[in-house]
């Protein structure tokens, strides 16, 4: 079923996401895999964050599920070590601990430099499991963000040309904001540090645990919203998977509560279209110059 | 000034924290270093997450701080892999990238299984970096929480006998929570899923970057006032250090909205004795059976 919802039902080619995602292992050297970045998710100087951790997301669920049946990332930590190009990847895997409900495993995603080395992009330590196995109670006072519904939110397409100019990544979504969290898009910033909105992949492809990874870091950085409109570069980011997502929107939430000393911290928060919270995220970024 | 922070004045002897964090580097075997898990840590069935935390936290603070000065923790991502022991622990290190401002470290904390075996214990990924460097300023909405002074609040030497038997770990900590979220103390929980109180070593070595990563994962679990008071073992957590904390008493908070599938998220926030947000971490953690 994860298959075919990668797949567009009308013309049978697998979604712009999972094509993005795919990774092959290499034949003679175990536990690595080789991707290709495509141009088409770059945001501002690199390849988007949350793509990358779904690359590595995707190889760590070949490695790890392939054994153990522990095919779902429960949590994923990324140290971010330099910026994502087009081009091939690699991603060395390593299965740390095997257990009986949770796998742990380790992974890096590497390019060539332009010297030919080997240049580090980001370095991961994952938990995985079977959220289907997952049961148990729910008991939550976490609620979804009330806004708008997405006809009646502020779809990308309206944003300012500069704006999109460098954000290849936004005609991959299709990304709704809330009205009252956009006012930075007019110079008119609330200061509250929080946006908002609804998302779906644009070519129909549904969300699943992988694509929630791109999720909690799809949307514009909060420091819009504190006024702040330079590249905000993450130093570390860990994404919970909280349950397996239902078909339709996602609603996400991006909110920070501490800039200070030269770094924040910004919060996401992903509801499925059943209103259940799906994945949470907190990473530590640096504040834009001139802040 | 940080060392002597870790001397008892009077007695000239190194604190308690200091000495259950102390790393030595291996000599034959460059970035190792050997430790001593001391029994007066323990809480449950093992050493205390947030003491191991702070052991692997101290040896990347010798092999990152060595070079570039980049002696502070920033973020430390950790994924638990088996319970520690009393005895003896080496910690391996990486320096995976070191950067102008910001350096990343990756470190492993193995110890002799029954069969002799080395066990790893938890995997870590970090970065550090001079807080005093990370000047800037501060907007935050974050505010401290509102609390009865310490000497109005409940001491832990008031806790149950049969909670106090398993929990060396107390001794060392002068802890005082909040009576507003003690009832699960009395079998009468508020179900808020909110813990919080004062906090300080018991010997009155003050408060350091190193010393919040015990801070936050030192306090009882918050599922105690849910009403769950099983064992509550962490699978991954991830510190992020704001500030450098001035001495005195700290207030910490653990607060969890989102108790589902087997798991919950515990999010903890440190302030230091002027008010200022000095750390901020969550976790991910199993829920107690009968749950």
């Amino acid at each position: 079923m994860t298959a075919a919802a990668g797949v567009d039902q009308a013309s049978g080619r697998a979604s712009e996401f999972d094509r993005g995602t795919a990774v092959a292992p290499r034949r003679d050297q175990p536990s690595v895999y080789d991707a290709e970045l495509d141009g088409g998710w770059r945001i501002g100087g690199g390849i988007n964050g949350g793509l990358l951790l779904a690359v590595v997301g995707s190889a760590l669920k070949q490695e790890l599920g392939a054994v153990d049946g522990h095919a779902d990332p429960f949590s994923l930590s990324a140290y971010y070590l330099s910026a994502g190009r087009p081009g091939p990847a690699e991603i060395r895997t390593e299965a740390v601990r095997r257990g009986r409900t949770v796998s742990t495993g380790a992974a890096t995603l590497l390019q060539s430099g332009e010297d030919g080395r080997l240049v580090e992009r980001l370095r991961v330590l994952a938990s995985y499991g079977d959220l289907d196995a997952a049961k148990g109670e729910v008991r939550t006072t976490a609620t979804p963000p009330v806004m708008p519904p997405p006809e009646e939110c502020i779809s990308t397409e309206h944003a300012p040309p500069d704006f999109l100019a460098n954000a290849a990544l936004l005609e991959r979504l299709d990304l709704r904001l809330d009205p009252a969290c956009v006012g930075w898009a007019l110079g008119e910033p609330s200061g509250e540090g929080r946006i908002q909105g609804w998302l779906r992949l644009a070519d129909g492809r549904e969300p699943d645990p992988l694509m929630l990874l791109l999720a909690v870091d799809a949307l514009p950085p909060v420091t819009f919203d504190l006024g702040l409109y330079g590249w905000t570069p993450t130093l570390e980011l860990t994404a919970h998977v909280r349950a397996r997502p239902v078909p339709g929107w996602l609603r996400v939430t991006h909110a920070t509560r501490n800039l200070a000393g030269g770094f924040l911290e910004e919060d996401a928060e992903v509801w499925d279209a059943s209103g259940r919270l799906v994945a949470q995220s907190r990473q530590l970024a640096v504040v834009p110059r001139g802040a």
